[in-house]
Order: C-alpha cells, then sequence, then structure tokens
C-alpha cells in the first residue's frame, strides 16, 4: 500500500493522522471479550478519513483501489464482534459526517449511513409519528449503517423479527471499491448480500426503512424468586399478541441487582430476578393485570415516577442486549458473555441448571422466523478459553445455537458457513479484497472447514505488530 | 311479560312496532348455517326500541325489567351464529342510534357501541392516522358493540390475534338489567365478563379501543396450483416477523372462480387457488419478491390498477372471512360452512384429502396465543345434518377445534364448556335471566353434559311461534 500518495490524492476530504486519535478510531467494543482484547489490542490503522458526501467516498474508495490501501468502514464503533477493526491497518473510513435525513415519508425514511438511530428518530418522530422498528441498545450512539452492517436485531426484535427478514430494510445505497467505484441502489433480496456483512463487500452510504408507529414506550420492570419463573413470564407475555411490546428481557439473579447501579433501589435483593419491559402506553394497565395474574412484583412502572425519580433513571433499553454486559463489566472486568439461542423454555432451563451462577443468564425474547424463542445474551464469570469453549460445545450438544462473540470473522460469529450471495458479491464490488479484511473467511481461505473444530486467524493481524507499514 | 305497559313507560324513545320491520330487524344473517336457518325461521320481536342515549338504554332496561320483557341487544345484525336472534321475543334493542365517537387520542379510541366501523376508522384516521387493530369483514357495516359482543376477531387477527386477548379492549361501558340498572366501567380481566357473550349479562354501550398506525392497505391476490401450495406461501408470509400484512387468506380452487365474480377476469382458471392478502406499503416490494421465491402468480396488486380497475373491484376483505361464504351463498344457496382451526399444515393436508370438493378449503392465517395457526372457514357443499355432524366430528377426532356455526348458544359455538366469568356476571347484572334469552346454556340448563353429543336447544324456541304474546 502507498498511504502517502493515497492521502495526497484525497484533496480537502477530512483526514486524521494524530497516532492516539486514530488508535481511538482504531477501536469498537471488541473488548466484551477477553480472547479478542487479547487478539486485536495491537490493531490500528494509519489514518481516518471522513469524507462528507457519497462522492468523497467514492474518491476515498477510487484512491484506495489504486493505492492498495485496506478500508475498513465504521460508524459509531459500538459492534462487539470486532466489526470494525481494521485487521490490516490501513485507513478507517469514518461514516459519521454522512448524517442527512433525506426523506421522511408517512411508512419510512431514507437517510445517510452515519445519522444517529435516536437523531433519525427525532426527526421521524416529529415528521409523522413514526419510528424504526428497531435499535440496539447502543440507540444513543450507533448509527443507522452501522447498525445494517454489524447488526442483526435488537430492541424491537419481539415484534419485528431480524434486521435481514424480508421487509426490514427496504433499500441501501452502497458503494463498490474498484478502478472506479459504482454506486448501486440495492432492494429486495439484493439487500441481503451487504447487510451484516461488515462492510466487507461494499461501502453502505444510504438505507430506506419501514417505520412503524411511535409511542412513549413505558420502561417497566417486574421482579420473580427465579429465573426460570422470570423466563416463564417473559413467554407469556412475548405470546400475549396484544399487549405491544418492544422489550421483554428476563434477568437472572444476581445481575439486576450487581449491576443495575441506578435501578437498585426498585430491585428487593440480590437474589431477585428481574423481566425489563418496554411497553406501548395502552399495554399498560394489562400488562400490570398480565404481572398480577402470574405473581410477578411490579417494581417499578416509569409511567407512575415522578420526573425526579425518572431523571434518575436510565432507559430501560440500556440495561438490555449487550448493555447488561456493559454493566456488569463496569462492575466486574472479568466477566464475558455469549450469544446464544434457546428454542424453549426447557432449553433455557438446561441451561440454568447446568451453568448456574457461572454462567448467570439474560434472555432477550426475539421472533425468530415467526416464532417466540429466548435469544440469550448470558453473562459467563470467565475463568479460562478452555472452559467457555466447553460451554458453547455443550450448548451446541443441547441443540442450542451459540453465536460467538468471540470470534471477528462474519461465518464464526455468525451462521457457521459460508455466505454466497456476500462472497459472490464481494467478487464483484471489491477484487482486490481491500474492504474490512480478514472478517470474511470464504474469502480469505475457501477451504477452510467449519467443522474442523479449529478457530480461523487472519494472517494479516500476525504481521500488523504495532502501525508498522 | 307486559309489553303494553313496556312500551308506554318508553316516554319518547324511538320504537317501532311494523311486524315487517320488526321481524327485519329480528334476523342476523343465521341463515349461513342450513340448521339455524330453519330452527329460527319463526324467530322474532314483537317490538325494536332504539334509545339515542345510555339514559334512554337505562330506561329501556328498567321497564324491560319491570315488565318481564325480553331484551336482545342488536348492533347491525352481521353475526353468523344468530347472536341477535331473540329467541324468547320481546324487544329488539336496537343500540345504532348509539353512534357517537366520544374521545380519539394518539393510541385509542372511546366510542358508543353503534358506531360503524368503517365510520370509527374514518375519523380515527383523520385525527391521528390510526385504524381499528381488527374487524370483520362486514367493516363497512358492522357496529363497534356488535363486533366486541358478537365477534371473536377477523382481518387484523394475523397480527393481533384475538379481540378477547389482553389488551385488545380496553374498556367498557356496560349498562345491567336490573330494577335500578347499573352503568358500569369494566376494565382489564372483567373485559372478558362481557366481551363475546352475545349481550347476555349486560348492554355494552361504549367501548375503548387501541388504535395501531394506519396503512393504505394494498390488496393483493397470488395464485398457485394447489391449495396445499397456497397455504405453504400463506404460513410463510405469515411467519415473515418484517412483513407488515393484514389480511392472509388461502382459498382453494375453485372457490375464486366460482364465488369471485368481480375478480374473475383476474383469475387464470377454475382450477387456481389464490392467497388473498393486505400489505402495508412497504411491505409490497419485498412480497413481490418472496411471491416470485415461491413460485407464486401474482394476480393483481391493487397499487398498480388503473382507478377504473380498482373501482370494480371490491376490497379484498370482502372476499376473506365469511364473505366469502356470503359470496357462494349468492351463486349456490346450498352451500355452507364451517369454523375450524388446523394446528399446522399437516392437518390442513388431511382436511384436503379427507374432504376434497366436498368441502373447498378456505384459510385465514391468524395468530391464536403468539402462534401462527390456520383457522378455517372451509366451504361445505351440504348434503345433511349427519353428513355435517360427521365431518365436524372426523375434525375433532383428529386434532382439530370446531367452533360449530351451526349453533346458537355461546358455548356450543365456542369452547364447549361453561366460562364461569360469563355466567357469574350474568347473575349480578341480569338476574331475571331476560338479556338475549337461550343463548347461555350455563344459565339455563347448568347440568347439560357437552361432552353428551346432544345439541342444546332452547326450550322458548318451541313456545314462541310466530310474534304470539
Amino acid at each position: 500500500m502507498d498511504i502517502a500518495a493515497f492521502r495526497a490524492a484525497l484533496g480537502d476530504i477530512p483526514v486524521q493522522d494524530n497516532p492516539r486519535i486514530v488508535q481511538q478510531k482504531s477501536r469498537d467494543h471488541y473488548w466484551y471479550s477477553p480472547r479478542l482484547k487479547q487478539q486485536l489490542e495491537n490493531v490500528t490503522a494509519q489514518l481516518v478519513v471522513s469524507p462528507r458526501s457519497v462522492d468523497e467516498v467514492v474518491t476515498v474508495l477510487r484512491e484506495a483501489f489504486k493505492y492498495d490501501v485496506p478500508v475498513t468502514p465504521r460508524g459509531a464503533g459500538t459492534g462487539n464482534y470486532g466489526q470494525a477493526m481494521p485487521l490490516s491497518g490501513g485507513v478507517m473510513l469514518d461514516l459519521m459526517n454522512l448524517n442527512k435525513v433525506i426523506k421522511i415519508e408517512q411508512d419510512r425514511v431514507r437517510a445517510e449511513a452515519g445519522v444517529i438511530l435516536e437523531q433519525l428518530d427525532e426527526q421521524t418522530i416529529h415528521a409523522v409519528n413514526g419510528e424504526l422498528r428497531f435499535h440496539p441498545s447502543t440507540y444513543r450512539m450507533a448509527s443507522l449503517g452501522g447498525f445494517i452492517a454489524g447488526g442483526s436485531g435488537g430492541v424491537g426484535s419481539i415484534r419485528w423479527g431480524g434486521l435481514r427478514n424480508f421487509g426490514n430494510i427496504l433499500g441501501l445505497k452502497v458503494v463498490t471499491c474498484e478502478a472506479e467505484p459504482r454506486i448501486l441502489d440495492l432492494r429486495g433480496p439484493d439487500i441481503l448480500k451487504v447487510a451484516h456483512a461488515y462492510g466487507t463487500n461494499g461501502i453502505i452510504v444510504e438505507a430506506e426503512m419501514p417505520l412503524t408507529a411511535h409511542y412513549d414506550w413505558v420502561d417497566m420492570m417486574v421482579g420473580f424468586d427465579s429465573i426460570i419463573d422470570a423466563c416463564a413470564f417473559a413467554e407469556q407475555v412475548a405470546l400475549q399478541d396484544g399487549l405491544l411490546c418492544k422489550e421483554i428481557s428476563p434477568v437472572a439473579a444476581p445481575v439486576a441487582h450487581d449491576y443495575f447501579n441506578r435501578h437498585r433501589p426498585y430491585i428487593r435483593s440480590r437474589e431477585q430476578s428481574v423481566v425489563l419491559l418496554m411497553a406501548a402506553p395502552a399495554a399498560v394497565p394489562a400488562l400490570v393485570d398480565f404481572v398480577a395474574f402470574h405473581e410477578g412484583d411490579l417494581l417499578y412502572r416509569a409511567d407512575t415516577l415522578t420526573p425526579e425519580e425518572k431523571a434518575k433513571l436510565p432507559p430501560i433499553y440500556e440495561l438490555a442486549w449487550n448493555h447488561t454486559t456493559l454493566r456488569g463489566l463496569k462492575i466486574d472486568p472479568t466477566i464475558t458473555y455469549l450469544q446464544t439461542q434457546y428454542p424453549d423454555l426447557a432449553h433455557v432451563k438446561w441451561a440454568v441448571d447446568t451453568f448456574g451462577d457461572e454462567m448467570p443468564m439474560h434472555i432477550e425474547m426475539t421472533r425468530f422466523d415467526g416464532r417466540v424463542v429466548f435469544s440469550g445474551l448470558p453473562i459467563v464469570r470467565y475463568s479460562s478459553e478452555e472452559r467457555l469453549e466447553e460451554i458453547i460445545r455443550l450448548h451446541e450438544e443441547n441443540g442450542c445455537l451459540v453465536f460467538n462473540p468471540h470470534r471477528y470473522t462474519l461465518e464464526e460469529g455468525g451462521m457457521k458457513r459460508t455466505d454466497r450471495a456476500q462472497l459472490q458479491f464481494k467478487k464483484e464490488a471489491d477484487p482486490k479484497g481491500i474492504l474490512n479484511p480478514g472478517k470474511m473467511i470464504a474469502w480469505d481461505d475457501p477451504d477452510f472447514d467449519f467443522e474442523s473444530g479449529r478457530t480461523w486467524l487472519f494472517t494479516g493481524l500476525y504481521t500488523l505488530g504495532g502501525a508498522a507499514e
């Protein structure tokens, strides 16, 4: 790569080469994983480029192609799988300056990739009382493009399933990395070529998303004596088609008490498991009845708090999804987590019985192909890599999916198989293979055997060292 | 009963005693069933009373109680189970004059019982771009109160489940039938005391309903070579959490061709089975892709029709639910129908294989306790009551629920067991048992054995004769 020539060719596109800032911008939230933390700690780009328009993105990619500079796109860097870690150095393509909302219609919005999700919602709520179907727990930081490129669902998945499901993304504008980059408008099944591909095969610069009705969601927390009771209640709420909820998450004791500092005054004891809820206002009275019916302990409902009480509490979605882990790491930096899926309550019970307090359970109720399932983000009291692998193996042997968050490749963190549509599109859109290198095994090592039990390691990682070119 | 004294006590509340009009107002759509048609043909009230306010309803019920006059409430009379048939004569309580919309908020509406559903939606759409979660296929005629008292779901049930599910009704105002009628505001689980009780234990005069986002739903029709292919496609659409549909209904050949006159030009042949769809505009492109993926034949999508073409077609929901049967009856008055539920596609296939063209299949995809199921409203080519009973028996023996639409009682048309909350409430709210007599077996014959295989017959029916007092 010739990064000096590359830089010279960028004209007035903003760049940043202060090593401390470049290193800071070369980090996402990979450090939730002790394994990734150790593997990726030396990773850094040499330059950050912050284009302000699609045309400038085209320029960056044209020159990167010309000068063989690896390009790793980045939104807010809130991913936990190392999605935005520049494994071959080169340039961080910071897309947060592309933050225009292009068009708001009654049932959809088109915006640039760098818009922050909460700010996008503020605009669509104001214009048409609509909001995005889902968002990550990093709603107040994360960008639209980053969510699409690196996320798979989140708050709202109990209603709308996964981000990659038919109809949850209406269109993507993508820039290819070629001698003369193309700007492609992807629609329909073509969207799946680049959604959740970590930016390995094109740079998402715009997205068109469906809107759903905005509600002033009411945060609620319900206590139970056991995590299984909490999960049973959560499942029943999820199955109540008339109760509109955006978030349903059971969290095992002692996580709620130990990690949810600001909410601790509402939690009775260290032994209490809880269910976190976001309910539409019209659903709240019925939900309160439902809590009583299930002998739950209604710990608080935000709509009856005083403004002073409310001001002290973060929104409940900032206790959920991977914010549970984040809050845990602040209290106890030795913990980590897993991403699992339990097809039914019996499988959750198996995991709870098998791992006990070594793996305090944290479930996100989601819909998966139309069915309510238990998506797990359990806390893991980390002892060794071997034990973590064993926990994963036991899950898989017992019919529970694991999306391994201790791997930085698309395949290992996902379904452990090649996505042929994504691979084929990379051949067309990134023929030199310089977009987010090392994240797609199918590109670097087409013969890798996912059944081998081996972990795949990108060779570029070994040679990178510091920021040496 | 002393109907003359009753009438004299009503003051200026509008009444109607023209026998032809009274008889016409004493009819609902019970005649979809050959059995109910024969049983109920002589049923008529002696008087129709049309109060204009809740106070006038109170007056009617006070005087009815005093003079022992049976009272059968009625909305638009679009029920198919004989819900509004006055089995003991007396007075038809016509509630269509209570049609005020009381309050529209962002996420809910409160209105009087007699408002027509389509007219209610027009007002809420105008005010807050919101609409009811569901409606029957008789949307343009049916009243809010009638839907709640006699209906169980409909268009929208694929998203929201059943009308009686937690959260689908927020509140009901009910007038009791006592010496001094009480006006009760029921909320939460108390709603279930009177929802779908046919007005046997209180008169619903107001309802508060949640609103959902309004969309300009796009009617679509997709063709398949077999009803099983149509059902398989319909199930997959229903399971796509990202595809927002309000209606998904597979209809077997030759029903679509033979009964859907106005849509016939779009149907290729008598052998084509179809799926009827109402999709949110944002879902249409993905749905078109999905049709192609399933090798369906996209027969039409309303959003690409010319205004002239569109003007010729009734809305697709008027082909669905019991409008399928209604359209069939217009072409072939000898047919009837059943209401069934198939837990999965294998059970649908069993029914299709077993009954063939004797029972052309018509499915409504619905959610039932959070799961996508096949609700059946198959056409039945009626030969005899014995054969109809046999078809029902075979369904039940093969694990398929039947909600028998050839019975006029709550229990026999429903879950075939006593609803203790409804019975208890009748004891409190209608101590003389004069509200919609003969519809609640638990009241008239607490010891009736639902397992006996016998049909329950209200003794009042035998003595009624014409309109004799």
